[in-house]
C-alpha cells in the first residue's frame, strides 16, 4: 500500500500550495488595490520567502520520501540482476519534485540580495510544470490504459498552470492570473487524492479495472467535478472580505472605462 | 427519441447567447464607442445582469432537463445491478451546463456589489468552455466513430471560444472578440442540432452509418457550411445599423495613424 | 489530368497574393515609417480596396473552376445511384475558396464606407486560413498515406499563416508580421504545385508511390526547401530598396533604445 | 561509428550558442539595466555582428559536415540503382543547419546598413527553430521507437526555444526571454550528444535497445536530468557578478510598484 501514501503526499503538497494562495492572494488584492496604498507591501514580501522556503524544504521532503519510502527505489537505479531500470513510479515523481525545488529556490533569491530580474520565480515555477506535466505526458504506460487516462486528465491542471506562470512572467500581479493558478493547484492535489484511491485503495484490494470503458468515462467527468468543488471552496474567502465592507456604485465606472489592458 | 430532444435543447442554449450577442455587440460598439460618451453605460451595465441571470437559470433547467427526460439517468450514477456506470451521454452535458452555471454567477457576481476583479466573468466563461471541450475530447466514444468525429468537429467551436474568452479577460470590450465569440456560440448552437439529426433523426429510423468514410469527409464540409452560414446571420445587424448614419471619410485617419494595438 | 490543372489553379491563387504581398509591405514600410509621414496612406489605401476586389473575384473563380472542371461534381453532391457522396477533393477546396471570397469582402468593406471595427479584414482572413487548416486536418484520406502527409505538411503553412494573421488583429500594421504571412502564403502556393507534380504528374503516369516510406521523409525535407526558396525570393525587393538610399548611422539607437514593444 | 561525431557536432553547435548566451545575456543585464546608460551599447552591438557572423560560418561548416562525413550522402539524394532515396539522417540535419545559416546572415544585415525592420533576426531564428522542430516531427522514423522517442524529447527543447524566439520578436532585449532561449540551447546542445551515445556508443556495439520499454521511461526523465544541470551551469555567472556588487534596499519597489508589464 506505499503508494497510496505516496501519491496522498504528492495531493498534500499541491492541495496546500493551492488553498494557502486561494487566501493569500484575495488578501493581497484587497490590501493593495483596493487600499491603493502600499503600507503593507513589507508583509507581502515577507510572506512571499517564507512561501519560498517552506516550498523548496517540502520538494526535498517529497524528494526523500519517493526515494526511502518502503517499495521505493531507494537511490538504486539500475537492477543489474534483473537487467532492467528500477523506477517503477518514484524517480518520475522525484525529477517533479526536484524542480519546484529549484522554484522554490528562486522564490527566496529573487526577493533578498541579488540583483535577478522581477519575474525569475514565475519563469521557474512555470519550468516546474512544464516539467512535471512533458514527464507524465513521455512516460509510457504500457497496458495501463486507466492509469494513463487519469495522468492525462491531471496534464489538463499542469500544462494550464504552466501557461497560467508563464503568462505572469509578464503580468505580474494579474489577480486573476493568481486565482485561476491557485484553482489549479487544488485540482491537482486532489486529483493526486483520487489517483491514489482508484489505483491503490486504502482498504486493500487492487485497484479498478484498468482496461472498463466505463471507468474511464466516469473519472473523465469527475475530474471536472473535483474542479467545481475546487472553485467554491476558492469563493469562500471573498464572501467573508466583501461582507465586511461598505457597497460602493464605483463598479460602474470600473466596468466601462478604465478597463483595457485591465491592470487593476 | 429523447435524445434528439436533448441535442436540440442544448442546441438551444448556445444558439441563444450566440444570436443575443450578435445584436447586442454591435449596438454596444455603436453606441460607445462612434457616440464616444458613455450615457448609455448604465443601460448596457442591467443587460448584462440581465443575461447573467439568465444563463444561470437556463444552465439549472439544462441540468434538471439532461437527469429528468425520460430514458434519462435520474440521477442514478451506477446501476449496481448492472454493474455498470449509467452515464449514456447525459451525464457529462449536466456537468457541461453546471458549469456555464458558474458562469452566469459570476457575471451577476461581478456586477453587483461584491468588489471582485474585473474580468471573472471572462475568466469563468472561458473555464466553462474550456471544462465542455476537455470533457468531450477524453470522452471514449467506442466504436463510434461518426459520433467522435461530430464532437471533435464541435470542439473546434468550443475551444476557439474558450480561447477568445481567455484574451478577453486582458482585453475587455474589445468588439471584435465579443463578435468572434459570438459567431462561435451561433456555430456550437447550430452543431448541436446537426448532431441530432444526424445520430437521432426525429423522423425515426437509425441515425448516419457510423463507419462510413464519405459521411465523416461530407459533414467537416459542412461544419464550414454552418459557420459560414452564421457569418451571414451576424452581419445583418451591421447594413440595419450602418444605413442609419451618415458617411464620413474619417476612416483614412483610423487606417493608418491610430491603429497599433487597436482599442477601438 | 484535371487535378493537376486544380492543384495548380490553387497554388497560382495564393502565390500571387503572397508574391504582391512581398513587394507591397516593403514599400508601405519604407513609404509610412522611414519616411516618417503619411503623403501616401491615400495610395496604400486604393491598394487594398483593390486587393480585396481581386481576391474576393479570383475566390468566386476558384468556386467555379473547382465545380465545373471536367472531372469535377459539376454542384452534385449525393450520387443516389452509387448511394455514396459525390465529393473527391473538390467540394472541400470549393469551401475553402468560399471563405477567402469571404475575406475579401470584408477587405473592402472595412475600407469603404460602413463603420466597421478596424481588424475585422484580419479576423476574416485568420478565419479563412483557420477554416481551410481544420478542412484539410479532419478529412479523411483512407489509405493515402502520402496525400495525407503532404496536406498536413502544407497545415503547417495554413496553420501558421493563420495565427499570424490573427496576432495582426491586435498589431495591425506590423512589417513583420506583414512579410511572415507573405512568406507562408508563398510557401502554400508553391506547394500546392508540388502537390499536383507528386499526386498527379502533367506528364501522365501514376502519382508517386502512396505506401512508401523514403517518398515521405524526402518531401518532408522538402517542404522546407521551399520555404527556403521562398524566403531568398522574398529577399529581393529589399536589396533593391535599400541600395538606393544612402546609409545612415541610426541603427545603434534602434536597436538599443526605442525597440520595446517593437512598433516601428 | 560517423554517426557518433556527427551528433557530437551538432551538439557542440548549440551548447556552443546556448553557453554564449548564458554569460553574454548576464552582462548585458548588468551593463545596461542596472547602470541605466547606455555607454556600452557599441560593444553589445559589436558582439551581435560577430555572433550572427560565427553562427553563419558554423553553419555552412555543418552543412558541409553533414555531407562529406565518411558514410554521409555526399550530395547524392536518389540512388537510381537502389531505387531509393539517400538520405539516412544527413539531409534533414543539413536542412537544419541551412535555416540556421539564414538566421546568421540576419544577424549581421539587421545590424549593419540595411534599413531592415527591426526583431528579423529573432523572426528568422524562430523560423530556423520551427523548421528544426517540424523536420523531425514530420520525419518517419520506421520502427526505431527509441529514436524517435529522443527526437521527440527533444522536440520540447526545440518548439520550446522557437515559442521564445518568436515572442522576442514583439519584446526584444527581455532577459528573462533571453536566459530561457539560452537554457534550451543548452538543453538542446547536451541531448545531442545524449543522442549519439544512446544509438551509436562511441566504445562500439550496438546502440540501446529500440523496443525496451524501460529505456523511453529512463530517457524521459533523463532529458529532465539534463535541463536541471542546465539550470545550475547557467546560475554560476550570476553569483560571480552579483559578489561584487553591494546590496541595496531597493528590491522591495522592484517588486511590488514598478512590475507591471515588466520591462526592467
Amino acid at each position: 500500500m506505499p503508494s497510496f501514501i505516496g501519491s496522498a503526499l504528492r495531493g498534500n503538497f499541491f492541495l496546500m500550495l493551492g488553498l494557502w494562495w486561494s487566501i493569500k492572494y484575495p488578501i493581497k488584492y484587497i490590501l493593495l488595490k483596493l487600499d491603493s496604498g502600499n503600507p503593507h507591501s513589507h508583509w507581502i514580501h515577507s510572506m512571499d520567502i517564507i512561501e519560498g522556503t517552506m516550498k523548496a524544504f517540502f520538494a526535498l521532503g517529497g524528494i526523500l520520501a519517493e526515494q526511502l519510502v518502503p517499495g521505493g527505489p531507494h537511490l538504486s537505479l539500475y537492477d543489474s540482476k534483473a537487467q532492467d531500470w528500477v523506477q517503477l513510479m518514484s524517480w518520475p515523481h522525484m525529477t517533479m519534485y526536484l524542480f519546484y525545488g529549484f522554484s522554490g529556490v528562486a522564490d527566496v533569491l529573487v526577493h533578498t540580495s541579488l540583483k535577478l530580474p522581477v519575474g525569475l520565480d514565475r519563469l521557474l515555477l512555470a519550468l516546474a510544470l512544464f516539467a512535471e506535466g512533458f514527464l507524465f505526458h513521455f512516460h509510457d504506460y504500457k497496458d495501463a490504459a486507466l492509469t494513463e487516462h487519469l495522468y492525462h486528465l491531471m496534464s489538463i491542471a499542469v500544462f494550464g498552470a504552466a501557461l497560467c506562470a508563464s503568462l505572469e512572467v509578464f503580468q505580474r500581479d494579474h489577480t486573476l492570473l493568481e486565482l485561476f493558478r491557485a484553482s489549479l493547484f487544488i485540482l491537482q492535489g486532489s486529483w493526486f487524492w483520487q489517483i491514489g484511491f482508484v489505483l491503490y485503495p486504502p482498504w486493500g484490494g487492487p485497484g479498478w479495472k484498468q482496461e472498463e470503458h466505463g471507468n474511464k468515462n466516469f473519472l473523465t467527468m469527475c475530474f471536472f467535478w473535483h474542479y467545481a468543488i475546487g472553485l467554491l471552496v476558492m469563493a469562500d474567502p471573498w464572501t467573508v472580505k466583501s461582507s465586511q465592507r461598505p457597497k460602493e456604485p464605483e463598479f460602474v465606472h470600473r466596468q466601462l472605462s478604465g478597463s483595457h489592458g485591465q491592470h487593476d
